[in-house]
């Protein structure tokens, strides 16, 4: 079953989505992010089926988020680690870590971030470098149009809590 | 082709991608964003099918993040609303778009978030909400071990660039 793609789309959000829209290679790079760089790392922290393992991790090296390095000779065998630009991922990462601490399943124990200076829980919020302050409707996004007429402009609207 | 379920797994993220991970998904809750709330909206921005747009809503309403509400009476129809939660997604999806700006396809034009007041592109940074300082190495993630032994302390490493 050949995959949408999502390449040419005039959208940052669908080529983003492009490379990392699967989900397991979501938690694949997760993983990495923990430490994991060897085949057998991730099919345990995973239970990630073989196959789909290989698969996933040729497609992250084919799109420049893992870089496959040699790390013993005789036998040749390969560890996978982040590159730059899936490190810039840990943003989204944690992105989803709130979330799904928030709205995942309760029946699961959950995952939290502390600050291991205080050991006091984090709550990340979004906020302008320049400004110091959170995403507000201030914020626009500036869309092009498919066809070349100018750009709009769209809100997001307005969050339900200072959270998001 | 059943999908594999991540809903069991003990970490947010794997939760959170249970119900966005899909790439289809993702872009209908941006375009609910935008301001996209019927059928024709959906079909029309993302060119996707219409029996994939149909089963997408579906798993989307069941999922609790958008709220199906009729907008007329004969003939009924409907349009899709983004729930309190969905809305708290809103950061996922800037931080989709700033890394799609980064390391997306460069062909495309981009998509950019100003402040509508100063006209000025926002940089967007994840910060702790009461140090008000970036997410660092000092942050890290407690993660419960599948099998009840004692939490294990990682940390995400140090991003190479202070935007991450």
């Amino acid at each position: 079953m050949k995959k949408t793609s999502f390449q040419h789309m005039p959208c940052p959000v669908a080529q983003a989505l492009e490379v990392i829209g699967d989900s397991w290679n979501v938690l694949i790079l997760r993983e990495a992010f923990y430490g994991a760089s060897r085949f057998d790392d991730f099919v345990q922290a995973l239970g990630i089926p073989t196959n789909t393992l290989t698969r996933r991790l040729k497609d992250l090296v084919a799109g420049g988020l893992l870089e496959r390095q040699a790390y013993s000779e005789k036998p040749t065998r390969y560890e996978y680690l982040l590159s730059a630009k899936a490190r810039e991922l840990r943003s989204l990462m944690l992105v989803l870590l709130q979330w799904g601490n928030r709205h995942g399943n309760v029946d699961v124990a959950q995952t939290i971030l502390v600050d291991s200076l205080t050991g006091e829980p984090a709550d990340l919020v979004l906020v302008d470098r320049v400004t110091g302050l959170p995403v507000s409707s201030r914020h626009r996004v500036l869309r092009p149009s498919r066809d070349s007429t100018p750009a709009r402009s769209f809100a997001f609207p307005e969050p339900e809590t200072a959270l998001s």
